[in-house]
């Protein structure tokens, strides 16, 4: 792909686009993982490309209950790790908690190749710069005590079959609070039912993941990681007693009827 | 990708996904071409993969006026020759019109893969079975007839600059009226420009693409196609002496609104 303008004003849209193309060719997505980030960008437009206030909410309440929980993990797929590997393993390292790489469409060479970027990742972050109130070496010793989670495949969804039921035991499998982007329907119902507190990042507010999941970011991944981190290095927020989450799935619909309302 | 239930209720979708990644595969995609996929897909979804009423007047007037058209022509990418080569190839004999390769990340491989491929289908065209009322040989004769383009970029679109203003002199340049499924914005603008009757198929009805086009059909392509050859083999309609393309956005644009209002 061509450099991008930095003034182009779609310019985070285009990186984001150059990031998957990139890791499709490092053999790190499954076939129709562009597709699906095509799709997200579709209900991005719709959202103007910003973070809308109802997913401020949600990332807020995300922040607190990811804080609160006593097992939290953070699961992540090809595009996860494609748009935002570095954040997550910021928010991994604030929260103490490990990655598990879970991926529907699982090969070795995939696996592989997700492993092998998030360690190169996690070792580059260990000796960037920490975040504001942190000393570089306590900063180092929570990078480098990340699990990052993936290749022994011991647990198991329950409520799920086939390959998309793999999952590590020490990783989802004893969450209670799990930080899922980009998640498929059948795999987020799986888990609500297990009685686990699932928090999804979906451009979609009306998918059936935006729908089951006990919290719905309506918002671009790489865009709403930062503000992720911001809340947790905050931690001041104790979880709210009722998170309506259907208010948080409707206020980014609202954003969305209004913009192709405004052409109507 | 793994097989698609003939029972699965996005069937036809999974299908269309199926066929850009083995063009992908076979090297007929530019980079980026299927996350443009996965964003008409989630257009789609909106318009609950139906082709809507507005779509079906839109389809019916863009045959008026390419069978009314001096010099005709359909100008394909590399995601129109992957969802619907056949039918287009269909189209342009049924016109008696060339069809030309005419694509923004041009690369000697990608315009031998798309040439090649749709030579290939071209002669599997010419043996196959004929439209409804038209006999074997004649079929054959107007089939064979097909000019395919691409090749020599002998042409120029005035108005645009670099690689997107390269066309055919005998295609797009000479071309009074063009149906060209999924054009960006600025091609579409030049095209319009120069006094062209712009036929556009594309999923976004608020797009730059949509808004400037002389007709603009939100539908899925291979979808519409096979309504278009159908409209083009009866050949019974007049062009409308005024055409209301905002009408036919705003058609598609209510559907979608209702889609995202009915969860809201």
């Amino acid at each position: 792909m061509p450099e991008i303008p930095v003034s182009h004003p779609r310019r985070a849209s285009l990186l984001a686009r150059k990031r998957l193309v990139d890791a499709a060719a490092a053999g790190m997505l499954a076939d129709s993982a562009l597709i699906a980030h095509g799709r997200g960008e579709a209900f991005d437009y719709l959202l103007g490309e910003k973070t809308c206030p109802a997913a401020n909410l949600a990332i807020r309440e995300a922040a607190a209950r990811l804080t609160a929980a006593e097992h939290p993990i953070i699961s992540v797929n090809g595009n996860a790790v494609a748009l935002a590997a570095d954040d997550l393993l910021r928010c991994a390292a604030l929260l103490g908690c490990p990655i598990e790489v879970n991926i529907y469409y699982r090969t070795a060479a995939r696996m592989k190749a997700l492993l092998g970027y998030l360690n190169g990742r996690k070792a580059a972050i260990k000796t960037g710069a920490p975040p504001t109130g942190w000393g570089k070496k306590r900063w180092q010793e929570v990078v480098e005590n990340i699990l990052i989670l993936g290749e022994d495949a011991d647990g198991i969804i329950a409520g799920l079959e086939g390959p998309r039921a793999v999952c590590c035991r020490n990783g989802i499998e004893k969450a209670d609070t799990i930080l899922v982007p980009l998640e498929d329907g059948d795999r987020c119902s799986a888990l609500v039912a297990l009685g686990k507190e699932v928090i999804v990042v979906d451009l979609n507010p009306i998918s059936r993941t935006a729908r089951i999941a006990t919290i719905t970011i309506v918002d671009e991944l790489s865009r709403m990681a930062p503000q992720l981190i911001a809340n947790l290095s905050e931690q001041t927020q104790q979880p709210l007693e009722e998170w309506d989450n259907d208010a948080a799935r409707q206020g980014a619909l609202q954003v969305m009827l209004q913009s192709l309302e405004r052409d109507n």
